[in-house]
């Protein structure tokens, strides 16, 4: 009830502070018998990682280790519920100190301290991005049981920037960028664009995403309340800085008649073949076999150091710029967080037969 | 985990067929003490039946007449169950008996016999949006709950039909026009519009509908994975048409620097004042207490009168018509269940303090 | 939360107060494809009913009428929810009109109170024994759906009234007798008994049921706190007059020591034979395919016709007989309602394989 | 629905293995504002060690340092997930080896087996008592809750060991006996008898234990299907050893006419004073006000010297001892997690109001 539990049979529940000692994640409800070791996860937890060469991410050198405590027995998962760890090393706590009386704007500040009347104001605390850590550990299991089982993948990639689109796609580039964007020339205006927000202005960027499950198992989802698409709406709403999500021609179905938002039929061997994708892979809320595909309104990163009007803890006026170690645009470290919501999401499906 | 309930401490459990003998709904988990007889749903469901001087609606008469059974006595609710029931009337099978072969394109027949093995094929079975009546009961009982204790309110207007975008903005006539539209004349347009698609084209139109939360309770929704937003998010795309949900700005964040998408504050009798609403009323997924703003995405109808291409249940190539009594554009219709999920949403948190 | 529903693949809502329109249950989560109509819920239903010769049950006559309203197409369940009524025909409300304003001792009138503020007082209202109907409901097709897929049958005996023990075991005289007991010479001791108790001293008569699970599938339940054995424990103690529950030895474990208790093993065909069955068919919380047996502790009716102290629900003390038609002894009414909260149980694990 | 987390809104998540490198619990949904320290909690883990003087315990040396990694802050919970680890230290694997290819008697090697395919050997791997740990830390975070904001407190002492039975009841003596008994003659009788037990025969000895809560909350529990007794039954059978629960008059009821079992009640300033309390504090599933009281079956400790028939993971007989550091009598290491499971079902119970 509290929200820190996501999924139904495989259940993940994250736990830990931006600056306390350690923040971990339990997995409950991972079948037994997948291989599964410490790098499996640490090589999805370092793309998450801000960018090492970068302008456009933070600064700080998060070494994010993990380590796996419980529900691993000779290298492979137990049924039991899998424990992972990742201990706070590089934590300045004084960055913080002097935002302890005031409210950010743009973050959760302010409503931490209505719903529970105080707030661990380091780093955001509970409330921060940091958080985000601990899906990705519970999203590389995920991930890696879906394809080993299930031939499943997930990717994502930036497809916008500002008002940069990225209009080619070029699957191999994206992982070689710091943006995550498909379109080499797009990338280069981003990244330009990225560079004059953070250095000249103090400022930051707003940024879409698209997220593509390939190869998903049909048949999956549950009818009316809990459809495949309302959970993937709810994994990726749940995300912070996540403000919208679109599954197949989503917004753009008000551009479309029904005969052609319509997705027709072919026989292919027998099976059905359809002849687009407005649905995005899902019919009534249950998984048609056609890749399933989402895209996500990705807020700018609120701390930047532009001075903005708030109020202090108590009530009065005042000014505020959230200075320190701050990524500019949220697009490529959300893209494995909401990959690992997407491959929790269609586990937990395919575990949740009825 | 069959997907048929909705909530945590006010928990909605739909059942029922399109054609079958009776739909209805258990709530389990209203609190005792509130008064209620059937009036107060029956205007409700109303609300959603197709309209009655439309020509953009289905010409089926569906005489939805609510029964409680249970939870309510003495003229209040007692905290115990509340079983609402309505008899399906008029249901013309024969309608539908030809389609039991075929999978309807945009439709869910092809999935529920991928999942389940065969279906009720009449009228789309469980399918139908017909299911959504169920909603509209819970939420007329929310909606009447947040309003006598918490004066919230909840109305949907309809904001695009096609490209016709309503720009003016009169509350008191959303509800004095078939489209539930705010804007007058872009409503003259849209009528128009759908009349053409309809009667000369045989087709259907997408929309988009804008939901509003007047006056919510601060410091609503769980951290991380149950936040306000992401529940409302799967609330809203739990229902069959709704392709795509934003919250605030949305995906205009891509157009954003933080420093205007920071809703900045200022001090109003000690307490926060938001100078502008980009988060929609939640930030952190808690609610500020500002109005919380939605907008979801409508897909055109699926059931149309223009032949397309689809296969049997035995993966034979075959062409369909939908022929039948059916609605247009959804938008106006969809707008009663957005607004009973949205409040089915508000006050399962109001009850789920932590 | 709310408390009127069970299980959690295999979920089962019940709704409806003794002495209002209707009572029902939805369950939701039946796999597709099981063989079902109504004469399979009421045989079962009937089995729950007064005994129609007895002078231990109640003399009302319920007539208990099923009805299913959704879920089963062409006479096989769907895999959506399936709804099932029972209007309430034999309602002397005016029976009950004057316990109104009192506390029934041994029944929930006062806590009723104490939680919700008010209640439906007729009959018990949602306290009511009446609602254990639903459960039989559920559970014959929880027990249809066992049978034919697994061969598992479940049946319950009366083992004990008072001080009078069933010592002999006769599975063909269980059905056969109104008290459900298995010895024929116990069960004419027990009649005697409840008949002076009924009409000499207007008391009633506590007792002890077993329930038995024949060839339960093995690897049944989940580690820690959703043993097999613990959900069984609550689905027991969830029927109103139940006051302890036993698994296998159960109390009698504090009489044996670690070695008498352990139930030794021999290889049968290279499969584990147990020698004996202390545990009741169930270690470290999953079953072992042994036969499951549990013993429940049913406490005497507490309507009875001997008068008792109570209170007025404005706190005055005064004097209480609860006259009406009521039975004596519970014990064979609450045999098929255990064993329907054993079929739900059971099948539900099943159902959870991770 | 993998069965490690108990609660709704005071949520209990435990994890690690007897052998691992630790073992941990997650507690979501403990209100903010709670103090709490390590040494809140180290003080009733120490009360489940094995006591250090003691002839009938296990001669490990558990020292079981608690952590607190998360969701406190400045001294007080902040509402947000509490994460709280103990490292392994005196894990002597060796001692396990030899039995990784037999299953134990009265333990969950087979059953694993069963159900997972394999299973982490080392000390009974997930499946050992050592879990119960975990539910100590939870429990004393509940049980701190419980006493500072409604002056509810909940205790457990041992009734009969094998056929001695305590028969007088001193409370302030309970916790100076390391088998936790209220009856100073009988405990030692109980002493002499486990000794014998123990070094004479190499046998174990089972025990009933009751737990009382003082001064609960009136009107907690929901009706139906989580009524309160229904609740702590699942609790209590949910620790490893419990055979069977009882509340109030339990078993004994097969013994008492309506007129006995039925508490009477009189007003006491105008509020209900029960004038006995067969029903053990709880009515229609819902707290009356009046203590609550169980008590549960402990069985035997599996692990005994004497030889035994069993299996091999291959299906061949064997004979097995189990050699090792064991306890005798459960009896007072559970009382503790008992009372922990209480104190988390009752707290969780508070949270749940509808």
């Amino acid at each position: 009830m509290s929200g820190n539990t996501f999924g139904n049979i495989f259940k993940v529940t994250t736990w830990g502070e931006s600056h306390g000692k350690a923040l971990g994640v339990v997995i409950d409800g991972c079948p037994p018998g997948l291989k599964l070791d410490e790098s499996d996860i640490q090589k999805e937890v370092n793309r998450r990682r801000p960018a090492q060469f970068s302008k456009i991410s933070t600064t700080r050198r998060e070494k994010d280790q993990v380590e796996i405590l419980s529900g691993v027995f000779e290298g492979k998962t137990t049924g039991t519920p899998i424990s992972v760890i990742v201990h706070n090393k590089d934590a300045r706590s004084k960055d913080y100190s002097k935002i302890k009386e005031l409210y950010r704007p743009g973050h959760a500040d302010y409503t931490y301290d209505l719903k529970y009347g105080f707030r661990d104001y380091r780093g955001g605390g509970r409330s921060s991005g940091r958080e985000t850590l601990c899906r990705v550990i519970a999203g590389a299991i995920a991930k890696k049981y879906l394809k080993e089982n299930f031939k499943t993948e997930i990717y994502g990639h930036t497809t916008q920037i500002a008002d940069i689109k990225a209009t080619k796609f070029s699957k191999s580039f994206i992982e070689k960028n710091e943006l995550r964007c498909a379109d080499k020339a797009a990338t280069a205006l981003m990244q330009k664009h990225i560079e004059t927000l953070r250095f000249k202005e103090g400022d930051s960027a707003g940024a879409i995403i698209e997220i593509v499950i390939k190869k998903p198992q049909a048949g999956l989802g549950n009818p009316i309340f809990d459809k495949l698409d309302a959970d993937l709406a709810k994994a990726m709403v749940s995300i912070g800085a996540v403000k919208g999500v679109e599954i197949g021609s989503g917004f753009d179905v008000v551009n479309l008649k029904g005969s052609e938002n319509n997705d027709q039929i072919e026989s292919k061997n027998g099976k059905a073949n359809f002849l687009s994708n407005h649905s995005g892979g899902i019919l009534g809320g249950i998984s048609t076999g056609a890749d399933i595909v989402l895209r996500l309104a990705v807020k700018p990163v609120p701390s930047i150091s532009k001075e903005l009007k708030t109020i202090t803890k108590k009530g009065k006026n005042a000014k505020i710029k959230t200075l320190g170690r701050h990524d500019c645009c949220l697009a490529p470290r959300i893209i494995p967080v909401a990959e690992s919501m997407a491959a929790i999401t269609i586990l937990d499906k395919i575990l949740t037969k009825w």
